[in-house]
């Protein structure tokens, strides 16, 4: 039998009841952090962020995959629409015309976007330049029209580089699906380690598919002019033509299905502050480099295609056919065909890259502002915006698992929301030039309202055409999406203001007048010793012991244990549960001693840390139980005292009385 | 700014910076707590646990339903080992004498389990007789051999059942396992709510199974004898014959098949408390009975199939074919047959059910020796060992996937363990009689000793026969369950004994001599406010705030707001956090602080509570991650101080003036 002694006294040799601190330093890293290490690199810190800058070569590469990429699906897409209704008239009459009218738009779009890096040299993106002219909620219908377009895009690029794989080597066709996730995941992986150096990477495929494509045209067409265009002969020996009647419907339809080329027109003024200085006079420079290469190549490709006669089929792609045609069919033609077919598929996966970086970002943005979850604006291991990478990725897999990688399939739900922000942007450069009236503001007005009105009629013709086939998807997501973003934005600001209200009085409280200490006792041994010994530091006005008797008998040994120990400073409540439910027993006893207001109340339950994660499985996990219900009253303060299991060496006479105690009894 | 009042004055009108404490059971009962309620109804308690009398016939219903259904596969099993080698011979002189041995082997269990009766009438389970008179690890290997067993009962019962069904409507032979899995679940929610009313469901299809092959064999011999038995065509015209050879292998491969048969017999030793008083007399009695009824059935029916020669098919069951065959096809034929069917399912459900009575109980004895995790000793919602009860139902719908519900693939598994645990308890009540000698023990080690012999020569011949049918499987994993359960055991008895380690003296250690205390901050924000009230109760020799800056700029604004608040009592300590690893960095603090043992250290985290579920999955959950890395190192006392959002209604002034502060600046 013990008695304890005064607490008020200093005591000479402190005995712990439990294993003793470490050193600092001295606890061992989680086995998930150092998996983590190996995983993603050694972690980064905060001042080694730094933005890499770009000069004119390298940015044309590292912001245009995404745009010049689409021309390795775009021809085929409009070829899509119109083939199967007008046959061979799709070749002869429209390709080429409907291009053309693109490439158009695609002009105006290049020098719409000139006034906005002119205006937005930091960065011009559609949401920010939505959100400074036209406000918070259009910003919101840009952004989430473009995050949805940065996921599509991932999927589009990812399957379309499928296709550019396995258009040369057929072998692959079966794997696509589970190729394309493959992808994805690697793309994801690089991006979370943070892709340093990304020039270097984006330039030699990009540069590749440049060149191997103005090759491919300027081949086609020297051998055209000399020997004659020969066509390809349809894959069944001749196509089947529906109506062979055309409409206004159906060159829209294909003028819509040939829009998917213009997305990524706009990645340059979203990344203007890494170009070398002066930034904005090389970013407007690359943007028109940008625009007169894939404008040339759309046309290039679509006149070939044209030419040769291509009929879009399922397992070869329509750009490969293209070149096959071009370089003709010597070993040396054969090298060619393959080289290009592995730079289409490079800068395509590039493509997909690029959302990777756009997406975490624009995420960040919309987070930022409190529109999207707190969580996107944290910055992983590697300095990156790892919750964003992963959230696209997870979101891009879906429609590439939805869509077995068929991008035929995609197209109809991509573009849409491209052209959504780019009306919306061009909306807001409108009535900034309206309203600042800076030097040259009445061109600059006219060249944005033009890009406004352009693009609106594009994004409206989008809709219409591509509604039946998708596009009412999206149609009904992206105003979905706002007002969950709106109704998210709310709760965030009626917690910002409630956080703050009145703080500098809150501060000011005095403390309550009375402090209880509640110590949960579940029996006599070190856990409820290392309780006491912590609870009688505390001081309080009353300090006592509190068990919640779901075992009568056990209750009743326990009390007569505890009358032995002599502990009378720290009296036991033995609290009668016969509904075995202690959590609300506990809530009983801790609202009854808060009662009037003026208690703190001290809940302290000992907790038993175990070495090995499966020792911990053995146990119920009461004290977290208890813990998690308590946290619904104010005032209830829960301490876990934690004790260390498996420091205490045991010597064979104890491990001898306690077997003995363990005999079977007759 | 707000100065401090001296927290050892007493203050005459408290603030509390948070909602006000709720009043005895005025906290709503949580959702998954009142959906349990609906779904098991309501809880029962601790003294509502009682146990039922049964008189003899419902005692026989209750017991005897798992030994006497598997009656309506053990024939079938006979025929499966013996029809592919040697054709119709197997019915003219195999069938019989294999299935009157197997009788004999059944009395002689008979009179070794009354012998058991005798001896423990208050628990003769194979688990208490093997601990009880050879030890705990023999009792392990018993107990886990039962498990298993109960186990495959639940599997082979419902597959059985379903067997029943589609052998009498076709209809549902494609859904038979999504219908064997949903009876599990069905039968295990029946006893998580808790069976009350057992006898009598029990009592109606078990009569309505004895009946109705009581019926079925009195008919059929009657009409075979007046008339000549009229044998079955086989299904496809004829049968395949193998070898043709009969071979001692080949007549104890049809032994071991049919030794499922004696599965269940021990159940009335398992019971005997339930019996109407004189207990063991009343149980040896039915036992007795349910020996006969057993024998009867089994010979009865494998003398009509032998009789009909009914082979064994996919897609019905021999037992069906002789039911259909001994009433004729009139229309009172039919309607017999579809009873018999019924009945045959229904008691093989039932078999399952007690199955789920006794798995949960023998599972909860090996836990209280702490041989099993000690969550299985929990009495749940409705007084039932509920952990055990979804334990059985998951692990026995896993043999039932896996073979697709066919009972065929799951015998080979099956009664390996039963005889196994049959041998040790035969083995443990023979050495009772010779250790006690009490009177009558000759005849009683006679008995059981023939017994012990009996079974394990059956068990031998099963393990040796059914080896390569996946009886390895069962001969592999019996005893690595119980080198699992003896680690288990050593793990949880090391616990034991440190947990109690000089108790008396670690009760009474003195508090250390200095206590700290540390407020996590994050912000000058209400949350910090209440977290500071309450630190200031605690009356520690230092107590100051911690900010681990993980954003530096945020950090110098909050180092300015605390200058100004003026809180000289808690100074504010930044903590460079360039890493953003705020766990480490904490970590480091307390260690530091804790350096020397003769420190307490308590660290306050403040909590913001929210009103609802996906509030809480807007922040990231920083309190939680700290509190988890700090419960690595003892004495580190982490309590989190709650704060309630939800409760303070924001005036229109403040929502304007913090809409003015969010503006966007040009």
């Amino acid at each position: 039998m013990t008695v304890i002694d005064d607490p008020q006294a200093a005591p000479t040799t402190p005995v712990v009841p439990g294993p003793l601190p470490p050193s600092v330093g001295g606890i061992p890293e989680a086995r998930s952090y150092r998996l983590k290490q190996k995983v993603l690199g050694p972690a980064l810190h905060t001042d080694q962020l730094e933005h890499q800058r770009l000069g004119k070569p390298t940015a044309l590469a590292v912001f245009a995959s995404d745009a010049l990429s689409s021309t390795a699906y775009a021809s085929e897409e409009i070829l899509r629409a119109l083939v199967p209704a007008i046959g061979f008239l799709a070749f002869t009459a429209f390709l080429v015309p409907i291009t053309g009218v693109l490439v158009a738009v695609l002009v105006i779009l290049v020098f719409s976007y000139r006034q906005t890096i002119k205006a937005y040299p930091s960065a011009g993106g559609a949401y920010i330049v939505t959100k400074d002219n036209l406000g918070l909620l259009p910003a919101q219908v840009a952004g989430v029209a473009l995050l949805t377009d940065y996921i599509l895009t991932v999927a589009v690029s990812v399957s379309a580089g499928m296709a550019a794989l396995y258009s040369a080597v057929p072998f692959f066709y079966p794997y696509r699906v589970p190729m394309a996730l493959g992808f994805i995941a690697v793309i994801a992986w690089g991006n979370l380690r943070g892709v340093k150096e990304s020039g270097r990477i984006f330039a030699v495929p990009t540069y590749a598919f440049i060149v191997s494509m103005f090759l491919m045209i300027i081949v086609g067409v020297t051998r055209g002019v000399m020997n004659g265009f020969a066509t390809i002969p349809p894959p069944d020996g001749h196509i089947a033509i529906g109506t062979g009647v055309v409409t206004i419907v159906l060159l829209l339809k294909g003028f819509a299905s040939g829009g998917a080329a213009m997305t990524g027109v706009e990645a340059i003024s979203n990344g203007v502050p890494a170009f070398k200085k002066p930034e904005a006079k090389h970013a407007r420079q690359t943007l028109m480099i940008m625009g007169v290469c894939l404008g040339t190549l759309f046309l290039g490709i679509s006149f070939l295609a044209a030419k040769y006669q291509a009929v879009p089929s399922e397992k070869t792609t329509v750009i490969s056919e293209v070149a096959r045609q071009a370089f003709g069919g010597g070993p040396v033609g054969h090298a060619i065909f393959f080289f290009v077919q592995a730079a289409t598929m490079l800068i395509l996966v590039l493509a997909a890259n690029t959302s990777f970086a756009d997406f975490p970002r624009l995420a960040s943005f919309h987070a930022d502002d409190a529109f999207m979850p707190k969580q996107l604006t944290k910055r992983g291991h590697r300095l990156v915006f790892s919750n964003g990478i992963i959230a696209l990725a997870v979101a891009a897999a879906i429609p590439v698992l939805l869509f077995q990688a068929d991008v035929s399939h995609l197209i109809p739900l991509y573009a849409i929301g491209v052209f959504t922000s780019f009306t919306l942007s061009q909306a807001g450069m409108s009535v900034r030039h309206v309203k600042l009236k800076e030097p040259g503001w009445r061109l600059g007005l006219f060249v944005n309202g033009l890009g406004a009105v352009t693009t609106l009629v594009v994004t409206l013709v989008i809709g219409w055409m591509k509604f039946s086939h998708g596009a009412w998807f999206i149609i009904i997501l992206v105003p979905v999406m706002v007002a969950l973003l709106m109704r998210l934005n709310k709760q965030y600001e009626h917690e910002a203001v409630e956080l703050i209200h009145d703080v500098d009085d809150a501060i000011g409280t005095p403390v309550l007048p009375r402090h209880s200490v509640l110590v949960m006792v579940g029996d006599v041994d070190r856990p409820t010793a290392r309780a006491i010994q912590y609870a009688r530091t505390m001081h309080a006005d009353e300090t006592r012991a509190v068990h919640l008797a779901a075992d009568p008998e056990h209750a009743l040994d326990l009390a007569r244990k505890w009358e032995q120990l002599g502990l009378t400073r720290v009296p036991l409540d033995i609290v009668d549960c016969p509904d075995r439910r202690i959590e609300r027993a506990l809530l009983d006893v801790v609202c009854e001693e808060l009662s009037g207001d003026r208690t703190e109340v001290s809940v302290l339950i000992p907790k038993r840390e175990y070495k090995h994660f499966w020792h911990r499985l053995l146990h119920d996990q009461t004290s977290r139980k208890l813990a998690k219900a308590l946290a619904q009253v104010p005032h209830a303060n829960v301490t876990l005292v934690p004790y260390h299991l498996g420091s205490i060496h045991i010597s064979d006479e104890e491990w001898e009385a306690f077997h003995a105690s363990k005999q079977p009894h007759h």
